[in-house]
Order: structure tokens, then sequence, then C-alpha cells
């Protein structure tokens, strides 16, 4: 049987900002950076630190009774709480109190359906509920997340790595999840540090090269169950390369813009994403407070591109998948880059200095 | 190695209108159609009677040094001469007289590479010059062929088959070619009987589907080697299912609309190509005397793919490559046949009335 690829994500140990910048920016490659020092966070944020420093404040959580969740199929609900009640849940092996005895008849159906299965969920290791936080911005739908401006107290813990031009920095997103959880195969549209400051978290990575390999619903990928995909469903996955690493607390991972991600919580674990432009500012929707909104050029393009199926729609199915075939042929021809294998290697001014990179590349 | 799949075209032996109307046409696949009267076109048209009655008639003809031409980077010069004496030259087996010897200053980087590659050429079984004849309407740009109206007294010989109505007919067109005269793979956008009058034809069709195996440039494929193309240059040429048939002097070949299709003659012959309209009217490009120009609203899906494409450019080549393969996921999932083998097989009827198709099959 065919396997798919798997590679290591490199991991620097001495990176300042200008090893980041020279040596592993430019490759646009995902890159542990191991010994960045993040502050105090590191050995404060215990859960009763952050409780009590987090204080009262509501936050919106995800709740699931897997703990693999899926935004394409909704199968978590959303429940308001203080931060502080939430961080102690979410900490917890045991829960004493479930949201998903709380819902209401609008949830009946996926109750109906948790209840159907429970001796399937059982075995797949379903015991309790799952919880995650993605902090957002004071006004959800326009303004991206901020610690310094939600968390206050908490963020002075935090140093953000200075990587980037200050007027670069798009959000700075608290990802808190209890044990297990396990996030949708993503990408984001702006570069991303991940710092993992507590708990220790696996994530595997695919090449912006492979979005064809990985059944793309929007910017989310259909394949759910990335360690066991259904390969009769899904042939192409197979033909993704995976791009592994574990990330220790303390550690921070480069995510270049649209690189997909999947990330998977060994431990209860608080993470901070710090988002920040790529591209020029203008580059950008306006109104996307999460950062995964397609560029304007490419959202342009995109709906562009629906016109010219629209066109198609008059002629019969196998004209349009002909014609199709024709656009596609052209579109490669136009966008692809030529060499994807070469251009996905480490940074070339890695092989110059190895001393860089930890033995555990 | 990986060696093309090769199927036979099937070989039907019995066919009248309502056989070809109900168990040929519906499938859209190639088929020969062996024994259908054409006429006494099939006895009488010896390259003697050819010439006294297509007469001085000028006709401009393709010649050129090597039997495999190439369109795309035209390895041939056109020249015009009276119709009797092409018939008479391109049945010859040798030639008295070489064009390629009167060329002007404009064809001596051709005629130098010819000189250069003597050895390789003579090696290749390049012994003489190759013609050529596609015949054309009478206002070359604007009017179709019609064998009626440029050879009348040619046009009374070819029974031209009624399975199609008389107002959805395009065009009649002379092919007419010296031994060994290869043709470029290529599509055109009308339904085609191909009328092999006299003379055998090995002809290789591909599927539509298979337009991305091809390598095209516009119409046209760029694998001109079909026999022993060059895979390193065109590695997935090797994926395109290949249809093969000889057609014998008095059969019919279709070529449904869009299959690419590439002529090898093996012996001196004459053929008449009928194209006929499969979509409405208005479906189609109005100035378009080959039949080889994109439906409209094809046409205009193109021309807007590139509005798309252009919006992209504002972007870096790897944002591009992205988009790109999104825009290519999304033409995938909205024009593609799903299951594309399943829809290339024989048409369905076949199966209930295996009488009518010979044993070549």
């Amino acid at each position: 049987m065919e396997l798919q690829e798997r590679v290591a994500v490199p991991i620097f140990t001495e990176v300042d900002r200008d090893v980041f910048l020279n040596e592993v920016y430019p490759g646009r490659s995902p890159a542990v950076l191991r010994g960045v020092d993040l502050g105090p966070c590191v050995d404060r944020w215990t859960v009763e630190y952050l409780a009590m420093k987090g204080g009262q404040r509501e936050v919106k959580i995800h709740v699931s009774s897997v703990p693999q969740m899926d935004f394409l199929h909704k199968n978590f609900i959303y429940r308001t709480l203080p931060f502080d009640e939430f961080v102690k849940k979410a900490a917890e092996t045991k829960h004493s109190d479930f949201f998903l005895a709380e819902v209401g008849s609008d949830q009946l159906d996926l109750l109906r359906i948790v209840f159907l299965h429970w001796d399937k969920l059982l075995a797949l290791g379903f015991q309790e509920e799952s919880y995650y936080l993605r902090s957002l911005g004071e006004d959800v739908r326009k303004e991206p997340a901020d610690l310094s401006r939600q968390f206050p107290d908490l963020a002075e813990d935090f140093h953000t790595p200075r990587y980037f031009e200050p007027d670069r920095f798009f959000s700075s997103v608290f990802r808190i999840s209890s044990c297990g959880l396990q996030l949708w195969t993503h990408y984001d549209v702006m570069d991303n540090l991940l710092a993992q400051v507590t708990g220790r978290k696996r994530v595997a990575l695919y090449r912006p090269q492979d979005a064809l390999h990985l059944y793309l619903n929007g910017d989310k990928s259909e394949v759910l169950d990335i360690d066991a995909p259904d390969l009769k469903r899904f042939p192409e996955f197979i033909k993704a390369k995976r791009y592994d690493c574990v990330l220790e607390p303390g550690d921070l991972l480069f995510i270049p813009a649209l690189w997909f991600h999947n990330t998977l919580a060994l431990h209860f674990g608080v993470g901070v994403n710090v988002f920040w432009r790529h591209l020029p500012a203008d580059a950008y929707d306006k109104k996307d407070p999460y950062g995964n909104k397609d560029p304007v050029a490419a959202a342009r393009a995109l709906q562009t591109l629906e016109r010219a199926l629209h066109a198609l729609d008059e002629l019969p199915a196998e004209y349009r998948d002909f014609y199709g075939r024709r656009m596609v042929q052209r579109i490669q021809n136009r966008t692809y880059c030529h060499n994807p294998e070469s251009e996905t290697t480490l940074p070339r001014s890695l092989s110059h200095k190895p001393g860089r990179v930890s033995k555990d590349l």
C-alpha cells in the first residue's frame, strides 16, 4: 500500500531576530523555534493563575462531545461562560457539569446521533466533553483579537517575538484546549507564530501546493481523521506530504501563510498565536477579524472564475468537462510554480549553517 | 516501464441511419463504420480520374520535407498549384521537382536545419517531400469548404451519409495526402465523419477527458511523435488512453466533436471529412471556416478566466500557485464528469446487440 510521505519540521535552537529573518522566514516553510524567551508566562500560567488573572471576562467557547472537532459538519456547540470557569473546566479530566446535557431543542438532532452511536463513541475513546477557546476581539465581527486588550494582565507575561515590524502586527489569539482536542486542517492568510506556552501539542502541516490533495471546502479540509483517512472517499490525500512536529512548552512554531495545519493537544494546554501581515496591508480584506479571508486579489480571481464557470453552463456536460480541463491547463501553465518540490525544501541558507539546527531535525 | 493504455475503436458493420442515431451517435465515442455505401467514388477515384475531374482549380497545399507535419513549429511551407498537378505529385513515390528547392530567404533557416540534420533525416526515413491538401471554401477566411461547390464533378461521386439533418451540415473537406504523411493531434468542435475513399489510414484518437495529458497548445498537442513520445518532456502523455484504428478504403470513421485525432496515411489516399453541428447553430463562432474555434460560451469562459488570472498577478508567486490550485479545485468540482471512465466506454445499447459489432472489436 502506498504511504503518505512524512517529513519532520526542522527545529531551530538558536534563533534571534536576525536568524529568523535571514534563515527561517525567507524559506516560507514551517519551523520550530526552540529556546526563544517567551517571558514569564512559561512558568506562571498555571490553571489557578490564569483563572485569577484572566478573571470573569465572558468568553465564547467550543464544546464538543468528541475530541475531533469538525467545523464543516459542526459537531460542536458554542457556549459562553466566564474565562476563569472555562480554564478550570478545560483543565479537568472529569467534568461534573456537561454542557451537552443543557442543550435546547435545536441541538436535539445532534444529541440523538450522539446517543444512537454511544457504543461507537465509547469505543473511539469518547468519554467526556472537549473544550476549546479561540479568543476574539472586542467587536467580534470587526476587530481581530489582541491579548493585550482582552487579557492585559496575562498579556504582560507573554513576550511577543519581535520578528516583524510592529505595523505588520495583525492579532494575538489565545488557544486554550482540553487534552485530546483536535482542530480541523485549515489555512490562514497571515503569517503566524504559534507559541505553545504550556502543554504539548502535535501539529501536522501540509504545503499550499498540496491544496488539491486535501479536499478543501473553503479554507478547511474535508479530511478530518488525518491519521486514519478514508482513502476511498479521499484517495488523493495519500499524495499530500505531511510535515510533523510536537511542540513542547515554550516552543514557537512558524506557520507561513497558506500552509495547512492540524493541531492535536497532547495535554491541556495554553497557546498564543501571533499573526502578522506578509503582504502589504491593502492586499488583505479589511473586514477579516480571523485572518482567514483570501487576499482581495485572490478573492477577485475566484469571483471572476465563477463568471467563467457560469458561461460554460449553457454547454452539455461533456463540453463543460472538456473546457473545464482546458481552463485547468491554462491555470497550471500560468500560475503553478514549475518545480514545486524544489521550492518546499528547507531554506537554502540552512545547508551552510547546520550548527543552528538541532539534532532533532 | 509504464505503458500507454490502448484500445481498439469498435467496428460496426451494418450501420444505417437508425443504427447510427440510436446506437453509435449517443455514445459520443469514435466508431468505424464499415460497408456503408459511399457512392461510386470508391471505385472511380484513381489519380488520373481525380486529375481529370478536379481540373486545374488552384489549391493551396502543405509541403514538408518530413512526413510528420508540425503545425505548432511550422516545419512545412504552403504552395499553390493546380489540383491535377497536386494529385499526381502526391501520388508519386519519387518527385522530380522539389518545392523546397525553390524556397526564398525567409525559409533559409528551415533549410539550414534540414541540411544540418540531413543524416538524421535520412536515418528517420526522410527521402522526399510530403504533400497534403485540406480543401478550403471559396472565400478562405469566411466560408467553410464544400466539395459540391469547389469540386462539383467529383462531389457527384461521393454520397454523404445521411446521418444528420441537412440544416446541421457544416462542411465537406478533401483530405489528400502522400504516403506516410502524419497530421498533428488536434480536436475539432464539430462532429465529423471521415470517409476514407482510397488508401489506408491509421488514426489514433484520445478522449476529450485526456486533454491535460496531451500538452495542448490551443487545439493542438505538443506531442508530435505519438509512437515514440519524449516522456521526459511529456511525462503525462503516458496517461492518455489511445484509441486505435486502421481505416480501409470505403470506411467511415465517426470522430465526435472534441475528440483528439492523429492521422497517418499508410498509402497515398483520398478522404472526405463531413462536419456537422452537434450543438445549436448559435452555439458556434460565426467566423470559423475550419470548424475549430471553440463554441462561443467556451470562448467566453476562457476569456473570463484570463481576467481572473490577471487579478492574481499582483500576488507573489507562491500565492499565485496556491490560488491557481484553489481555482483548479473549483473547476474540477464544478465541471468534471465524476466518472470519466464510465462515460467513455461503448454506448450501453451495444451490449444488447453484439451482432452489430464485427469481430475486429
